[in-house]
């Protein structure tokens, strides 16, 4: 299996989904929308829905049954760091290459960018699942857990507070990093089962696979914060030591944090394997994210 | 019928809905949910979730099915708010008589409780109708559009880009209104009617009515800012014409506005008589508000 050439073909679905089922920038008021489109098309890795295509894919949905599910997961994650940049908030001025919401536009148009692309994501799905009531129900109810107020936003809650902290526990810091961080991921993987009508084991399987790559994923980007530069990551470098911030790398060093992303990610890769369907891109890509932490 | 105890009875199964479905202020993170809790229960009217309950019983439902929908309905509305009132929005101190959430807190705890909020009345319908996905599908559905980049968020944006031009046309203003003011109050009428099975048409007599009551409402509240004290508003008076922005009161006279305003309760009130049951107090309550119009 090629990689590279697997990933570019989700990414591609991905970017069609949002092309398809955003409102055009055009959409009266054109400034809110124009805002909503520039913070989605900014690029990204694209993890998520690309996670969950692949996931659906695994119980037999080869269709675009998935990609407004997709979409709205990335919506999702994409009004997540329109506020989390915000001045309030990290007040970041680069994200994913580009200037962010709020520096491109204002405040203003960013916060209600960030509202209105939240609310598109429930929108979408019920929308796009209008004929299978019980499907939306169960993604929404899915989606609403992993970004509500005990998950995502309360991971983004405890960050700040332990950013003002001077020492942040290990159960703190993966307080923040299960829900900040792991709950969305965690989400696209189950939602992928959940549109392939994935059984209770099976989306209990997704759901721990799901935990351990997001796990994974936050010590690596912690540890390319230490390690990479601004360019190559596309958002401001070394801020969390120049913030003297509590990660992963402060609490555990470099080496120890390397090891338990490895760790964390064959893991995932175990319980990946014991689901159905094809899982080797899914393996590769949880892998090849790993590889990136060296 | 006694309007005011009326009124009374439903605001405190409002109160009761609140306090049961929405996270104990204890739940972790703390303070996230204690921002969440405080700007909810700093009263207000109520009058999206009242309007919700009362139409829910004009189609027989007297028991507390359509209890969580309303309080999704009022935290929505609740979100809108706070939002609203951030400093890079209205940039407002006090609401509802008292700080308003980034005052208490801080502008991060109060973006975040907003989002929470909003992201709660999507989950909180979705698990409390659970066994009744096909409802729980059509809520959701109606509660996105109305809340929405095209209506509420939109009408947001629109009043933002309103401020900063000389002069904003009727047909503008009546978008702003529209959609700022009158999509949730629609939304909570037929969200009353689908909770208690309404037919199509119904439905269709219910969101004429909620845009009839919406529009009154708007107005009422541009005569109040330039006619009522802070005390009474129990927010801050007179805003609109110190940031000479363009209200209804600015555009056609104090006389024509009120004029307006009685016209609109009155064909709200016309469209509330052609349902089943007993109108009779959605009818006293539209006309009560028209009144504080003088």
């Amino acid at each position: 299996m090629d990689l590279s050439a697997e990933l570019k073909r989700y990414v591609a679905r991905v970017e069609h989904g949002l092309a398809l089922h955003v409102p055009f920038a055009s959409t009266r008021p054109a400034r809110l929308h124009t805002a909503m489109r520039y913070s989605l098309e900014a690029g990204g890795k694209r993890l998520r829905p690309v996670l969950l295509l692949a996931t659906a894919e695994l119980f037999g949905v080869r269709d675009d049954t998935p990609l407004p599910a997709a979409v709205a997961v990335e919506c999702l994650h994409t009004y997540s760091l329109i506020h989390d940049d915000l001045p309030c908030m990290d007040n970041d001025d680069l994200r994913r290459g580009r200037p962010t919401a709020h520096k491109q536009f204002d405040e203003a148009t960013a916060l209600l960018a960030g509202d209105a692309l939240l609310t598109h994501a429930f929108g979408l799905i019920a929308e796009s699942y209008a004929l299978r009531p019980t499907l939306a129900h169960a993604l929404i109810r899915e989606l609403a857990d992993a970004a509500g107020s005990r998950r995502l936003i309360g991971g983004q809650m405890e960050d700040l507070l332990a950013e003002k902290k001077a020492d942040v526990t290990p159960e703190e810091l993966e307080f923040i990093h299960l829900n900040k961080t792991a709950a969305m991921i965690e989400s696209s993987l189950v939602i992928g089962g959940l549109v392939g009508s994935a059984h209770l084991a099976e989306l209990a399987t997704l759901r721990r696979a799901g935990r351990d790559v997001g796990l994974a994923f936050q010590i690596i980007d912690d540890i390319l914060d230490a390690t990479a530069d601004t360019a190559t990551l596309g958002k401001t470098a070394g801020k969390d030591a120049k913030a003297d911030k509590t990660t992963f790398v402060k609490l555990h060093g470099l080496a120890r944090s390397r090891e338990i992303a490895h760790q964390r990610s064959a893991s995932a890769v175990a319980e990946l394997r014991l689901l159905p369907g094809n899982t080797a891109f899914l393996c590769a890509l949880v892998e090849q994210m790993a590889a990136r932490a060296a």
